[in-house]
């Protein structure tokens, strides 16, 4: 045997999956998913900290958001700079593999410890768009609006192209819902109730 | 002694901001906050669940809200009917409180369990919000995004606020933010970048 595992981190992730989905996420143990997966646990351990960890890989979007707005020209204004980002995540982490977000979200939901680790996500993201916004001399109320209504449209688009069964991309449900949310925040009057 | 305390449930969150600010949340014991306020520990535990519940009393807020949405005015658009909330939840429950509040968000940032919960709270509220407006027609992309904005606003309003040094009132402050939130929507194109 090689020391070498091709792939090692996609067949966890696979095997994780499918465990988690058959017999539920506590009740599956790393040493089922290296054995379904034909690795050790010491490879395990090599790519992540703990069973949690297989389904938040993820967790670099808010890494990848710093590096994209950190990186975008000088001139860019917040709101192309934010939809190019959407484009990027949409297009590397999420397209072409709905089943499998679907299995994930599906665990997630059964679990109170992973909706929560879920929303610190979540949150972890809003912040790094917010201070690499203020970083290129946004305002700090609308450095936070964009980031807020980015995480957002992510968010919404995200929960329906994954209950959709059409073939439409996530990017092209992120601009439909995007025209959403102008029209939603168009709707609404700064005038005192 | 009457087995009546007035204003226990004040006396206790009182006591118990008082020791959270000074020797720290997790150092903070029951009995010490409730002999600080006068108090038995029974009396404590019939309006508390644990030492976390009294910093989440406005957990509330997410039936507040239900119930605000279920009696408004049928014909009533959900961008008013949302506003109105936010009025009344930024009058009932932070208005002449500003110092409180601000002790709250200082102790809540020392401690990650009660930042998860602070995000939990934030999701149902999102969640109520959304369910609600789905509940009197409204679509679901336009729900969820009525219930993301509107959440966000409150968010980064608070966030203003409890920041600011002038006497703006939190309602003021939100429509204040609105304007920033309706101008950084109209910033976004709908067309593929």
């Amino acid at each position: 045997m090689t020391r070498w595992q091709p792939n090692a981190r996609e067949r966890l992730e696979q095997a994780a999956l499918e465990l988690f989905t058959t017999q539920g996420f506590a009740a599956t143990t790393v040493p089922e998913i290296t054995a379904r997966a034909g690795l050790t646990t010491r490879t395990f351990f090599r790519h992540f900290a703990d069973k949690r960890e297989v389904l938040f890989a993820g967790d670099e979007i808010p890494d990848l958001a710093r590096r994209l707005i950190a990186e975008a020209p000088a001139g860019l204004d917040p709101a192309t700079l934010l939809v190019g980002g959407l484009r990027t995540v949409a297009e590397t982490r999420f397209e072409g593999r709905r089943d499998e977000v679907r299995q994930w979200r599906e665990i997630i939901r059964t679990d109170p410890g992973l909706l929560e680790r879920d929303l610190r996500k979540r949150a972890a993201l809003c912040e790094a768009i917010r201070a690499g916004l203020c970083g290129r001399g946004v305002d700090a109320t609308s450095a936070a609006m964009f980031a807020e209504m980015s995480v957002a449209l992510l968010q919404v688009a995200l929960e329906r192209w994954l209950d959709a069964d059409d073939e439409r991309t996530l990017f092209e449900t992120v601009l439909d819902t995007l025209g959403s949310m102008k029209t939603v925040a168009a709707s609404f009057s700064t005038d005192a109730p």
